[in-house]
């Protein structure tokens, strides 16, 4: 599309049913704020220009959005007076020129960039307002958009109603879009005659009837429309979410035994042949290559798994784990900031933190690289072919060379050179019959 | 209320079908024993005196009666003659006067104090009988409940009822409650001229409307009239009181990512802004305060959680934990008996049991308290500030100065003082080339 | 049934739609391939003879099948010109005499040998086709089985059926069973005159009618016949089969909080009074012996477990491990090629690899069997009675003798003598006020 295009965003709600300190906008879906997502998709619906309008006490809520989007421009809507009121925050914005407005709500998660789009159409052929509605499965309580020859004529609100519009289903989901010209105009034209002396956004639908303009609806369905205003709803939604995740990573080939056990971050992304047996959790930035096994029980945040890798079960990679072509994590083992090198084995009971593991090393079951001394992390290095025996720990900074071993349970502080043997344990001192005595003693 | 309430609480059921040794009311529904639910249902409905009805082999379903009931008073049904048959083997305690008797079953765990509570309503205005019906989805086999203006006149068992009365949806739960003043009579006046030759207690609704006495009906939904007689009907039972615990918290402001996913104890308690990952199990005894995150795959029981700490993912909390504020307790973690310091950090692969960790004590990756000689427990105590390195093993009893170090690696068998640095490991020992002639002699 | 059976299973399928390099057939369900789902089910239905009809590039396909039944015969379809096509690859096959010749497909594994078995009952009473049939819930695109006078007269074509045919629910599943005399005939006379230019196997209902031949419809539910084409659908057809498992598990007695959490194999055998808490996952190979207790996060493959033993939360057992009576396994345990004597515990942390464990041997936490050189694996013995203190590595090959105590945090390289002490730890050291001068200068 052509046309240049201003998103305001409304994320100035209170949220108290959220029962929550945390801002009602920021509580993440599929590991992203529900703001972050909105703001996501009216970009890809074309906003080039973004305004996001927080309530007077939500600087958290500005900074995510300059955090996402940083050109984003932040205006605050000092009282609560409804939708209209809410969009007039953004009225310097609004005086520069633009072909469509979209107004958007932070709290409706679920609303994609296609309709997004669908919502600008009208506005390409001429509508002065475009309102997003949905077929409600049971419309009580909602706005009904009364719409005659596929022009919308009025948003009645549900007291207002007659019998025969209480029968209509096709519902007001809130959303609107707006030709740029002239919206100042309608948006001051609006009144707050009405029981809560709010200003109301819908109202713009009769106001641009009464002056000749037209108006028009798009459709969504009633899933994708939902509001999060409580944490039941913010389930709902989370929900819808890895459902869709879901179906398009299953749609792309991945194969899951137990897809609703699965949780998908909205940027994971999946190579050819990935298998992932039931209950992993893949936190954000986190990229799957081909051919890749993830079994159960595995907590996954921005890694990086290369083809023909095998994880878990009951791994956890942490941010900065890299791994590898043919790799292997397995169980009870923590990968953070760590490369693992082509090959490379870490099967059990491992720590890995911030090191360099080359290729085709073996950590044994165990291994603890002790990375921190309580004020600052330290390097750990292995080199290709190195052998790492069971339950050693690994003092940083430590250099382990080229094919070098560590002897099993050993306390490594110094450097190993290239092929040597490093061992540095106790030595193994017998007690003849001491567990004899011992138990006499303790039968007493 | 102010009226006196028994409760009768039939356990005495063989449960055959459950396939298990077990007795039946004894299998557990959200960590405690349907027979404890429905005493504790019955309780905060207002019974203060509570007889339970046991079979005769069953001293385990009276011990539990007396674990979660001290004052409750067991009595035995020798032969299995039906339900009223079984009322009268509390005959003693109702001679007692009391104004309300309800007849509860400890196989139907979902029926809330609620239900109790409607169901004793109308003895408060003068029924002689109150019983607790359901509108089946299916009524077939069930008994119909045949009221008119309001009264209950009949309960018609499936096979004698005419095709009208087949047609009434309003079923028979089972449930009862009695004007406790004539109940002897009714009960006494039960027959056994059916095709089972048993005393049925839904008689009673004929025999007090013979009697010129009022009876009614009160309802529930059926989900919460389900009865448990095997183990797919146990696990639905438990799916329901799951969501109830589920939709509870997240009313409360609990956020979940996948509420289908976390599994509630009937006492779990939360405090504000909980987050819980997905896949998260709370046997009974855990109670999480404010600002507090629970990370997957974490499965605590018996632990105390104060505000701010995160726990998880792969978390074990067992009896006895006690985390501080702000402390954080990571991944492949088991906490038993032990309290951590406000703002302790134990992040992974650690096993702390039967210690005392002070406030800022950072605990090393892979550090295991050796608590156990094979015959007694012993303690660790680890003081404020102390930091103990990676994969160290505190043999207890030993105690950790303030402040003190404990090198990585280390075994440490006697106490630190404060602000010392202890050190327990072998000297490190270089053999030059020898991984290379060890490859040589592997390749041959 | 006494008369021989032929099952042909056609598995030559490209499965595209898969978007996978696994041919479509070896998809696993419930722990094994589609494929040996469907040749288990027809030998359990009585097929004495297999022949698997592959695709020409299919050589994994060939190999599961003789894997999973050696003497099947396996012959390639060089094109693929329909199933008609397809059965012929199987001619040689066909000439020898036999009484009745199934067709299965290998993407349709919810199929089980109740319903070939139903199939092949119309065979036994003269009928010379037998046809599988379902009811649908959306007819729209299935051919349709037109029956009169419980007769199966044609299989009509959505396209080719009139209004009326179309209303009927009655649709054609794919599958067929045939008399084997005359067999041949009908496939030979089976054209290819239709808009795809293939040999349809459904064309032999009309030619046998108008041979004067038999054809009869047997029934299964919708969900038994669903194929699987992509991952969604395997997805589904997993589901539909745990359901399954789960439920059989259920019926015989096992008690489970959450049945939909758990995965099952298609070969997992339960004992009596076994409970299993949330999300347990049970590759193929395990056996639950009676009184066990499995807790969640549990991930079992190959493992033999007694009666009495408790396992998990959070433990992983490998092929090969045997938990002997009383065992117990505890959190963030692996266990692989080993046997645990009775009563034998290992609580925490804990790997044992290719060990022998006598009966009540005590394996602390943190316990690693040191079992790989990079080349070789070795065996660890630990004899009745041992005490293995925590955090000790055991270097294979090693024996502990039997009631031998090894100190915490030892290094065994050498065998211990019954009822003697081992210890192979560093000596501890203390640097006075060390940590206060280390503070000093990271404070700087």
């Amino acid at each position: 599309m052509n046309r240049s295009c201003l998103a305001i965003i409304l994320a100035a709600g209170e949220g108290t049913r959220m029962r929550s300190t945390l801002p009602k906008v920021l509580h993440r879906i599929a590991g992203r704020s529900m703001l972050a997502h909105v703001l996501a998709e009216v970009q890809e619906a074309g906003a080039d220009r973004l305004v996001v309008v927080v309530g007077p006490d939500h600087d958290r809520v500005a900074a995510e959005a300059l955090k996402v989007a940083p050109h984003a421009e932040i205006v605050v809507q000092k009282e609560r007076l409804g939708t209209a009121h809410a969009v007039l925050a953004a009225k310097e914005a609004l005086k520069q020129p633009v072909d469509d407005v979209v107004v958007a709500f932070a709290d409706t998660p679920l609303i994609t960039a296609d309709v997004f789009s669908d919502l600008r159409k009208p506005l390409a052929s001429g509508a002065a307002v475009s309102v997003l509605g949905f077929e409600a499965e049971n419309p009580f309580g909602y706005g009904r958009l009364l719409v005659e020859d596929e022009k919308l004529v009025a948003i009645r609100e549900e007291k207002e109603a007659s019998d025969q519009e209480k029968a209509v289903r096709l519902c007001n989901a809130g959303l609107m879009a707006f030709q740029g010209e002239g919206l100042l105009d309608i948006l001051n034209a609006i009144g707050n005659d009405n029981a809560k002396g709010e200003f109301y956004l819908t109202d713009a639908v009769s106001i641009a009837a009464a002056a000749g303009k037209l108006a028009s609806a798009v459709y969504a369905d009633e899933e994708t429309v939902k509001g999060v205003n409580d944490k039941v709803q913010l389930a709902s939604a989370e929900a819808t979410m890895q459902q869709r995740l879901r179906n398009r990573a299953l749609v792309a080939g991945v194969t899951m035994t137990a897809p609703e056990t699965v949780f998908l971050s909205f940027d994971t992304c999946f190579g050819k042949d990935v298998e992932i047996e039931p209950n992993v959790f893949f936190a954000p930035g986190v990229s799957v290559g081909d051919g890749v096994t993830i079994h159960a029980y595995s907590h996954l945040e921005g890694a990086t798994i290369k083809n023909n890798v095998s994880v878990g079960p009951f791994a956890r990679l942490r941010p900065g784990a890299v791994l590898g072509e043919k790799a292997k994590v397995g169980n009870f083992v923590e990968i953070k900031k760590t490369e693992l090198g082509e090959g490379a084995k870490v099967s059990h009971l491992t720590y890995l933190g911030d090191a360099t593991i080359g290729s085709d090393v073996n950590i044994g079951a165990g291994t603890i690289t002790c990375n921190y001394d309580g004020y600052d992390k330290f390097q750990t290095v292995i080199r290709d072919g190195a052998f790492i025996g069971s339950n050693s720990s690994l003092v940083a900074p430590v250099v382990v060379g080229q094919g070098a071993f560590v002897g099993s349970g050993s306390v490594i502080t110094g450097d190993v050179p290239d092929n040597a043997l490093a061992i540095a344990r106790g030595i193994q001192v017998e007690k003849k019959d001491w567990a004899t005595k011992f138990r006499k003693t303790k039968k007493k």
